[in-house]
């Protein structure tokens, strides 16, 4: 079994990296901070023999080599980049839980047949650079190395810029390699195992998502002499979408999710209606049938609404992350190993898009979740108790040492 | 009578600072652009013998001297910064109109009674620092100095700072000096003058206006595994109050306006619902009361949106510009001088702000429009023809010529 205390002292020195005064954590993607809280993770690695491989897009993979290392490894983890409200174990956790096996394995002097590597992706978030799990999403062969590799913030650095900046501009092809089975745990990031009292949750699949841009284009004129009907004002058509698009989620109810995280307006001056509105739009349904629905009653309501008020508009498809189903063997030694330790279980579908997503298009892979505090994460309060945080390591080490002796 | 091609020429002189590729211009109070047109004018003042006071909040008086120099001035002015997709004309005709007056009077050696001045108010728009108007603002009596000058840019950067930097911190006392009359020639940034097809408005007056920030605090959750009904999206209140706040302006058409000119969403993260949305209000009526009314109602509607959606918000009360009458005395000798040149007009009521509204409160004061083309301002497609530039500048002169020698 694993060691609850020094799991937990290692994420609490991982979060004070980034830590905010409301006692989340700050630690975006390819920031000055993000690259000290993996130095720190390296290290950590390093001081158990562990060695370092760094891919193009930055991925890094901490390899403990098997009595057999020419045999493919099991790969365990996650992501070290936070949400900018972001909390202390989304993403965080997997990794250092990784970390946590390894060290435990290490103490008692086990080589695993396999070599066991702990994968940490770059950017999954999404929230510095768009689309999420794009480290992954690269890997895995969803997108071209040149397409994440020129993705930008909204200050205009890009991937390849930051991955520069901060030293993480790896030799190693980014591309797949085998894999005998990759496990990624996580806090659920949603209400549902606290509400059922459940400390493991049997990851079976992720729902479909789709991020786009609506961009919407007025004529800016003056707040005060033009009249009402004479304008061709982006926001007559921003609420009217909006309104909509929650009407929308709810005739898909309790499922479908609609989320309106960003938005801008331009020129962005008080006394001028807005020449340009960007609203950020993404919508989510664990069947991929539904979501297809959704999107196309999207560009329905938009057109109406926008062709309503006299307003040009385009819809920039920023991501499309189809509903994925896990390999079925990693969900039995999921399974299998939360019986071996006893814990209660609930066999589910995942809300957040995870590295998973991508790694299961093309090696063996799913995921283990545990229960987060009022189901509230993307937020300094995130919370998590140790005692789930011990019972989900100890799955992932029983899941890893099935397939790693297997 | 003035110089029309002169004046149009001047115009477009001017124009070329901060000119946009779309025509435009974008000369932001007090920035380097802002600068170098307050030294472009500063000399062509100086180049007819005019003397220069600049004071504590950068206002420019450009004197003329009269032949009893001892008695109060006549003002002509208006502003010289424009908004971020500003025109070439709202507030930079009436300077250059002024200085056209000015360069008329001395071609033909004429020294008035009265000394006459051009004033040149700091941040009018309120595009850069809010609220508008605050150069005369201040000079009236309406704002403290040491609010003038503490207000500050989306960057965090005060007037004062921007005075120092520009070179601009006058040391005269910003406060009311005996005027005799002052005339402000402007376009007038809506479609009445070009529909009744008349050069002239003789302005009674300013409809009411309000500004505020309306902050809406929410709860950052993830977009994708949170429940919608577990949700305090600050967007769910954004869609309806905004909407309803058209409504509100459609009950009491055509004269009421209701503008959304920018928004902002924190953390502004796609995959996060957003913590706190931040919209700016600005609500107008020519009738104080019925302004009042729309005041209350806006309350009222925020309240109950955000009570229903479980969010709690503020309501910062960033301007309040009372409707104004200006004085009968001023647009007598408007309506006098347009009837000498045989011009056609409209007597009329003002829908945007302009310094006009604060000198007013302290020495007589009123305003003459000339039409722009299909009422567009805030736009970089502004326009007026330069016949209607010269006859509203004649009339300007006429206007105070009755002044300076009465
Ligand atoms: N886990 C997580 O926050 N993933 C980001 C991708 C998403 O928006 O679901
Ligand atoms: N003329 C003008 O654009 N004034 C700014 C104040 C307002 O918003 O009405």
């Amino acid at each position: 079994a694993i060691n609850k205390q020094r799991l937990w002292s290692t994420l609490m020195e991982m979060a004070a990296i980034g830590g905010t005064e409301k006692g989340g954590c700050n630690r975006q993607a390819l920031t000055e901070l993000d690259k000290a809280g993996r130095e720190l993770f390296i290290g950590w690695c390093e001081d158990i023999g562990c060695r370092l491989r760094v891919d193009q897009m930055g991925n890094l993979f901490l390899h403990q080599a098997g009595s057999d290392d020419t045999l493919p490894p099991v790969l365990m983890g996650s992501h070290l980049d936070t949400q900018p409200t972001g909390g202390k174990f989304d993403g965080v956790y997997g990794v250092l839980a990784g970390l946590e096996v390894l060290r435990t394995l290490n103490d008692a002097g086990i080589t695993t047949l396999h070599p066991i590597e702990v994968a940490v992706w770059t950017n999954e978030e999404g929230a510095r650079f768009s689309p999420a799990m794009i480290g992954s999403g690269v890997w895995s062969g969803e997108f071209d190395l040149a397409y994440g590799l020129s993705r930008t913030d909204k200050q205009g650095v890009s991937i390849g810029e930051a991955l520069q900046q901060t030293g993480f501009a790896g030799t190693e092809p980014c591309q797949p390699f085998a894999v005998k089975a990759a496990f990624e745990l996580h806090i659920e990031q949603g209400p549902i195992l606290e509400a059922k009292q459940k400390p493991i949750g049997v990851v079976k699949g992720v729902q479909g998502m789709r991020w786009y841009d609506l961009i919407i284009d007025g004529q800016p004129v003056h707040a005060g002499p033009t009249p009402m009907e004479q304008r061709r004002d982006p926001f007559m058509a921003q609420c009217a979408i909006v309104s909509e698009l929650y009407e929308l989620a709810a005739s898909y109810a309790p499922l479908a999710r609609a989320t309106f995280g960003d938005i801008k307006a331009e020129p962005g001056s008080r006394n001028t209606v807005p020449a340009r509105l960007t609203l950020a739009v993404d919508l989510r349904h664990p069947d991929q049938q539904i979501l297809a629905e959704m999107d196309a009653k999207f560009r329905a309501i938009t057109k109406r609404s926008c062709e309503k008020f006299g307003l040009s508009y385009s819809i920039k498809d920023e991501w499309h992350s189809p509903a994925v189903a896990f390999n079925s063997d990693c969900v039995d030694a999921v399974r299998a190993a939360t019986e071996h330790y006893g814990y209660d279980y609930e066999e589910m579908f995942s809300g957040a898009g995870h590295d998973s997503v991508y790694t299961s298009r093309v090696v063996p892979t799913s995921m283990i979740f545990i229960p987060c505090e009022k189901g509230i994460s993307h937020n300094e309060a995130e919370n998590a108790t140790p005692e789930d945080i011990e019972a989900g390591c100890n799955v992932l080490l029983g899941a890893v040492l099935a397939m790693a002796n297997g």
